[in-house]
């Protein structure tokens, strides 16, 4: 069709009015929320439902367009437009916009049926649209991926990051769309930070349309058919439409005016806009509806992924043989790659990782299953968001990096992760002092205090090359998001008392549950990683004093087996000690647990105490005291 | 001059030998460390060293030009510069590097006399860089700062934003300098992550200089004359040096070859790296030294900032006033912009947030101290790095934002920064689910866990609008990092048991001391922020049931008032509750602090256990059970 007709136009501006009428409707009965950019990308979210591909009965049906709304907050708009699409009624919009127990929030949720991603933390959207674009490509499905975002995010470093990977990956099913309102919280984006956006996009190669007046039907239709149909510069590069709008569009009072970004129009002001949108004055019956009156639409979950995953047969590395966890984690990666991605039926598995290939060992799996590797570069804050979404699209995907990138520079990002319920396996290698000679800078000694907070990650922390194997392979079929943490250096395996490898092919790893190495009568010493070596030796010195104090390997750190530490604790004595910041660890969560138990033992946490040196691993635990001497030492002096 | 004299090559080529053996030996003999970056900018460096202002005698002078090493990893090629440049001996360097108990770490730090800025993280230098060349416009100071960065670093979002802010505040004495060398750790840039930075650079609006070759002195010594003389597009703007460099130029082995980026030459290639350097093999005598000496070289510690501030009077809020504590913060930020900005000796304060100016209370230092204000943008992770950096240059900088900006998304920058000792003053507004309907994407439930991680870093959480009062003014004098945290709705003012204001003129705040603002003997109820209001609404329902159960209000969470724990856990009952993530917060410190007491009360913690809903905080509340009714219910419950 080259043009809109006269009678569609009509159509297009009734349905407008409805979507105008419905997001002044909810953000004045909420008293709150976000108008302005609602207003300002009304023509551009009714145009792209008119020509998505979509079924409200089935909103996650795999061949869908998908839509990311990167700038969350237009929250009132996109519900608006989805409840024209079909996906449920106006009015539940209105009676249930920013209301405790319903799925119309502040931010876009994905339980509110039809949005794809829960954003708000802007500059986030791009990342997770590559994901989707990405997966069209492997799928081979010929759905569009488009992300909408503000132009106030376009600041945000992410967003160059993932323009860059999307050109690396041809992702020319990707479409992004700037609202170009030239308006941000603050008032205009000139003053608030400069910027050329047309031309930092065409810097990074995409193309880039722009569309004069994006209120403006007939144009907003003609940008579209030609960034869809590929009649750009270059049709195997992504484009990107900057659409000059006006915040606010079509009420008086709020166009052009920064202030209703973020405020709704007051019940003096609602006269004015309904008539500006040329609508009847139904507010005091919403009103009042929403006082009575729950909303029918509930959350909507999507299924659980459900994998289907040859986890194969443990590798068992023996008694005599000294590795790093990281080969440990490597070889099972390259294994599994070797059993399902090759496999007719089987979930493929996605290894990714950010220029650190090499030090996370994922070189076998690379080898194994080329396709499947993805190389972000040193950009691990759209490496994460990215990850996140990918594991959403029928991959199971393993992230790994340095802990320092993994966890603390993209705790936000894995933070948005969990709240979109991904199934990410974030595998974080060089955490701790024992990364040794890097220095500080590198030390990630807050992993478990940070990924403890996110609600729906485990966290383990395997002791050896063997007990990694199995925790590998056991989050390999899951769904979920799961963490493991591991160091750098070679380690002995961990052995029985008959010199026999402790996690042997018959171990079967399971989360909540410790395992006691040594058993012990005079107290406990709980550790983790490389610590539990450490904690073997401060044993046999004890031993050899007369003392019997036992060693508890707590991989499972979350969940934690509380019922263990119980046990540990009717000694009257626990020594904790984690490569990891004393204060926020296993020690910590070891501690709540006593308490919540009622039990008060002896009890010292050891740890890292300060930022750590740049020098071998040795000799900087020697310096914090978490040596096996500084162990036995410090059981000596409680159960003095 | 207009070009150098063959004298002057001569020289430079002499000491370039120099500095190349110290590069070779220091890193062959720790075994580790990166020679090839080293000697990609070995020219870069000398050259700068050989033009810039600086001091060795005091490295701190105010009026030395900086040089901020964004590439931290290049720290062999650093520490061999600063020796030549006559601050310490190159044989320290070569002993000391990458040992435990010396200040030659693997990644640069500030201990190292000379060296500004502890880097390491790649893609943060151009942030501390642009606070450098700020504070001398500010200080009326000609020093450039000069900052050097990688290529592969050239993927990091976060300098995208930099170079924006640059440009915003006219930084014409910020210089950059692009070690253009085409490989980073997994090979050549152009396949791990295309991208093209001279372009990206332009579209920034920034001048760009090419340099053909960055090996040849007499063309480095050119481009330099350009650069620093303003013989550039546009003299007003910053100025980007691309060099295009070999890594590990001058070695034959290492010359292109990605494997040298992080790894030494072994004891066979060394005979051949010193060949080509063309001098004398003394690797052995250097190896024999190193195991038998220390360094002379010990840590620099720059004195700690002494601020100079009138910290005004207290404002009292009065006993029926209601107001939300970010206004609380934003009248006391007011006052001291008043009292110090314009009065000549004292330090001056600086307030600076990301389009959150309204929202963080800041319009009224605006309206007072408009030059002391900066707008930094959607850009938070720049701005973090960049406010700790101006922390050091003599200036106190509050940086407010909402907490998932400011903690959640921005951890590793604070990290960054409390590794490098800054001032930094973290006010965090809207965190919790006291955020209400923005939604869980806004609530900042991860505060405490995150930033009580940080050594340096002092945590409070206040009460009503008086305490914030005083805790602004108490952390508005010192050096060091505090963060501060409140959420976003208004709130009665905390009395005492005769009506009157808790918090009054004459209550001074104290870190490490909790109040108890009801005395109880049934049992305490342990809170902060907006729940102390809902654990006196708690007391006072117990007390009509006939409970007398006592309030505690911990403010100062790190440090936390142990001995005040310990009183309340006598009476046999404790309950703690946060709007925070109740496993990592302040209940979570408490417990350890029993444990560590060896005491066992009757325990539980309340707070966030799920990811909040969008709608009225109270409504939120209730749904988690942390309002007055369910820290009632829990006490009756516990106390069975």
């Amino acid at each position: 069709q080259p043009d809109l007709t006269p009678e569609q136009i009509d159509e297009l501006n009734e349905t407008w009015k409805h979507f105008a009428s419905t997001v002044i409707y909810s953000t004045s009965a909420a008293a709150s929320g976000h108008p302005g950019g609602s207003l300002s990308c009304a023509q551009l979210l009714l145009m792209l439902y008119s020509i998505m591909k979509y079924d409200p009965s089935d909103p996650s049906h795999p061949d869908r367009d998908r839509l990311v709304v990167s700038n969350g907050h237009i929250s009132p708009g996109v519900y608006s437009a989805l409840s024209e699409a079909g996906f449920f009624p106006a009015e539940d919009v209105i009676i249930g916009f920013r209301r405790a127990g319903t799925p119309f929030a502040g931010h876009i949720e994905s339980v509110v049926p039809g949005v794809e991603w829960n954003t708000g933390n802007l500059g986030q959207g791009l990342s997770a649209g590559c994901a989707s674009a990405l997966a069209a490509k492997y799928k081979k499905k010929s759905y569009r991926t488009i992300v909408l975002m503000g132009d106030g995010e376009q600041q945000k470093g992410q967003i160059s990051e993932a323009r860059r990977f999307a050109m690396k990956y041809g992702l020319d099913n990707l479409f992004g769309i700037v609202d170009y309102n030239k308006l941000q919280i603050g008032g205009d984006i000139t003053k608030i930070m400069p910027q050329n956006i047309r031309e930092e996009w065409l810097s990074s190669g995409w193309n880039v349309i722009e569309l004069e007046d994006g209120h403006d039907w007939q144009k907003v239709f003609a940008a579209f058919k030609k960034m869809f149909s590929g009649k750009v510069d270059n049709p195997t590069r992504p484009t990107m439409l900057l659409s000059h709008n006006t915040m606010g569009k079509g009420v008086s009072f709020m166009e052009g005016d920064a202030k209703y970004h973020g405020s709704a129009a007051s019940s003096e002001q609602l006269k004015t806009a309904l008539e500006d949108i040329g609508v009847e004055n139904e507010f005091d019956f919403f009103a009042d509806l929403r006082k009575k009156k729950m909303p029918k639409t509930k959350d909507y979950h999507r299924e659980p992924a459900k994998f289907r995953i040859d986890t194969g047969e443990p590798r068992v590395y023996a008694a005599d043989e000294k590795t790093d966890n990281r080969s440990g984690y490597g070889n099972a990666l390259a294994d599994l790659a070797r059993l399902n991605n090759a496999k007719d039926g089987n979930t493929k598995i996605f290894a990714m990782t950010c220029d650190l290939e090499g030090s996370v060992k994922m070189n076998a799996f690379e080898k194994e299953s080329p396709d499947y590797f993805i190389e972000n570069g040193i950009q691990e804050h759209h490496a994460a968001t990215f990850a996140g979404r990918l594991s959403t699209e029928g991959f199971q995907v393993f992230f790994s990096t340095f802990g320092v990138f993994g966890v603390a520079e993209t705790y936000n990002q894995e933070r948005l992760n969990d709240i979109n319920h991904t199934n990410i396996k974030l595998v974080c290698t060089h955490v701790g002092l024992d990364v040794g000679e890097d220095g500080p800078t590198h030390q990630n000694i807050d992993y478990i205090g940070l990924i403890t907070g996110l609600f729906n990650f485990s966290v383990f922390v395997p002791a050896d090359a063997n007990q990694t194997d199995r925790v590998i392979r056991y989050i390999a079929d899951k769904s979920g998001n799961y963490f493991v943490a591991m160091g750098r250096s070679k380690m002995n395996m961990i052995l029985d008392e008959n010199g026999k490898v402790f996690f042997d092919k018959d171990y079967k790893f399971q989360p909540g549950r410790g395992e006691v190495l040594r058993e012990g009568k005079d107290g406990y010493v709980i550790a983790i990683g490389p610590m539990v070596h450490e904690a073997m030796r401060a044993h046999d010195s004890l031993e050899k004093q007369g003392m019997s104090v036992g060693v508890i390997n707590m991989c499972s750190v979350k969940p934690l087996d509380a019922e263990l530490v119980g046990r540990a604790a009717d000694t009257g004595l626990i020594v904790t000690v984690e490569d990891h910041n004393a204060h926020t660890g296993m020690g910590s969560l070891v501690a709540n647990a006593l308490v919540d138990a009622g039990k008060a033992p002896k009890f010292r946490k050891l740890g890292v105490t300060k930022y750590g040196g740049s020098g071998k691993p040795a000799d900087l635990y020697k310096m914090q005291g978490m040596d096996a001497d500084g162990i036995a030492a410090t059981v000596l002096e409680l159960s003095k």
